[in-house]
């Protein structure tokens, strides 16, 4: 049994914020041991001093890669210089370097089927930045290093409310110009995907925002919705994705509207992420969707101003950890249901009766 | 005392919706007249119908004119068609025009002082359209028809929470070439006023959002936050004004920073409403600052999806009244809180002891 575990891979991501905080706080509860045999990349010596300055109870074992991690334990592979120091707060390149040699070497075990799922705790975005590092963040990046060729899409969610974007990290000047039927109908694709093959969902319903207010007030505000978005639906509609709208994000949100869908695609972040964030902050998680891999993180960030005073929750990362299991899960029941397939039975057509032939097969299965 | 009451003028608006089910129902309770005087722009035989319709046991009286209305009653001004009728749900240019014609009545009394403030139940914004209403909504034609030249801004407010907006009902594509740097500083200017006068707050803090995700990253994600926001800020702050930011928008809702401030700046309309909506929809209220006369409504508009089923929620309304009553309050005390300033008094600046002469005056006074 305890061979099953799920290997939880976790990337201490910047040092000097609330990573380590929220990790060791997570684990010192015994109960989340039995769920999963939890692996930080990072630094013993790092840990231990987030452990002591915070006055944390939670113990964990050096080991040398993840195959080593021993059950109902929380193991430390090194990845990092010994000679790097905590500065709480502080924007380090040195704390930058710390956190992606981390992600490296998840990256790398990963590969090596040393651990299922990775969830990252969170970087400083500026500081990470090198030669082998120049993308918005951890999702472009684990979809460059670990895609292999898919798109991903980024998913923010807390239980049943899933919010995902068409544009994400970029300028508003760029939103509209970015937006096209293509685009929409990928995310809606990769979206629809990870609800069924990562969320047990059947069939599930996706609710679509407007670009403009008022879902452009038919033209008045815009006519993106007419020419790119309801064309983009109904294009989807016809091959079987239940997805409607487009809603306007106000009204959708303030009406508790979300609660009908399995997930809601905005068009841009703050769209999508406002008013998410206002419902569902503290246990909210990032799942990365569309990826071969399985990859969360909490929804917050380093928060510099809170990092080192113990203030920090837990909840979030906790989430992210139970959303890696889950989908880890949800996939091989997945697979397991399509691994064998019952043979299609054919109808004779020219058999007015429309009797089923169970003696017969399709030739081109 | 009765006679000091504040007159209430409240616009039928489209008789289709949900108008007059949250206007009865809030005047359902007799408190609310001990309140103020209520009058009604619109037509005694749409309110019975609705009345009948939805069994509400709201009474309320026939005047010729606000200045017939009796204290503890709720009256009704005759400004609609008889032949008019209501189709609960249906978007028709005959309730469009008894929703324009209601409000052109309480514009009008409102100028010969009969009323002192006007909350206006939700209009279609579509079939309002004619001749002489040609604006995106109450907000655009109440500046241009009661404003004398003064410029409004929205504030979407439930108690101590309220946004405004930088732009409002422009499309996506144009939000980031609408932002200037004078745009900004004469909302703020607007809205620092308003908490002030219409409030009652003696020094205001006020919350502005970044225009583009994660505040522009340092220019990764948009430029801006540097050449056009920051900037904008200082200057503002220089005049004494107490303004802070920007903030990204998600992180700002998620975090509950907003509850530091007495109101909240947004670059756009749904980077302010959704998340508004999300956390306060059922008791938001929509108010027009900066103008000479007092205006709110409820935040939610004629939900066809209800009309006429008895489901819809006074509460929003509610508070409309409650503001426009408050600020209304507010408005006078500041007036005399400033109607007899006290004398500068004067500093002898050649005298080494910096002694207070209260004998002297400034010649310039």
């Amino acid at each position: 049994m305890e061979d099953n575990k799920i290997k939880v891979g976790i990337t201490q991501g910047d040092i000097n914020g609330v990573g380590y905080e929220v990790i060791l706080k997570t684990f010192s509860d015994p109960v989340m041991l039995e769920l999963c045999t939890p692996i930080i990349y990072g630094s013993p010596k790092v840990a231990a001093y987030h452990r002591k300055s915070l006055d944390l109870p939670t113990n964990f074992s050096i080991v040398n890669s993840a195959a080593e991690a021993a059950h109902n334990r929380l193991s430390v592979v090194n990845c990092t210089d010994d000679e790097v120091k905590v500065e709480f707060s502080k924007a380090d390149p040195e704390a930058g370097k710390a956190a992606l040699g981390a992600l490296e070497r998840a990256i790398e075990e990963y590969k090596e089927g040393l651990i299922d799922v990775i969830v990252t705790a969170p970087i400083n975005k500026h500081t990470i930045q090198s030669e082998t590092f120049s993308f918005p963040g951890h999702t472009e990046y684990i979809e460059e290093r670990l895609g292999n060729g898919a798109k991903s899409l980024m998913i923010l969610m807390k239980d049943d409310f899933r919010v995902a974007l068409v544009t994400g990290h970029i300028p508003v000047s760029q939103i509209a110009s970015t937006i096209t039927k293509e685009l929409i109908q990928e995310k809606l694709a990769i979206f629809n995907q990870s609800l069924k093959q990562d969320f047990a969902i059947g069939a599930p319903r996706i609710a679509v925002l407007s670009l403009n207010p008022h879902a452009g007030d038919e033209g008045l505000l815009g006519k993106e919705e007419e020419e790119i978005i309801i064309p983009a639906l109904k294009e989807m509609a016809a091959k079987g994705i239940l997805c409607y709208g487009p809603y306007p994000a106000d009204g959708f949100m303030g009406s508790g509207n979300f609660t009908h869908f399995d997930g809601v695609l905005a068009m841009y972040h703050d769209q999508g992420l406002a008013p998410f964030k206002a419902l569902a902050m503290d246990e909210g998680v990032n799942y990365t969707a569309g990826l071969p891999v399985i990859r969360t993180s909490p929804a917050h960030g380093t928060a510099y101003d809170i990092a080192g005073k113990g203030l920090a929750s837990e909840d979030s990362f906790r989430q992210a950890i139970y959303v890696s299991i889950d989908v880890f899960r949800n996939r091989l029941r997945d697979k397991e249901a399509h691994a064998n397939p019952l043979r299609k039975q054919y109808y004779e057509k020219r058999d007015d009766s429309d009797k089923l032939k169970l003696d017969s097969v399709e030739e081109d299965l």
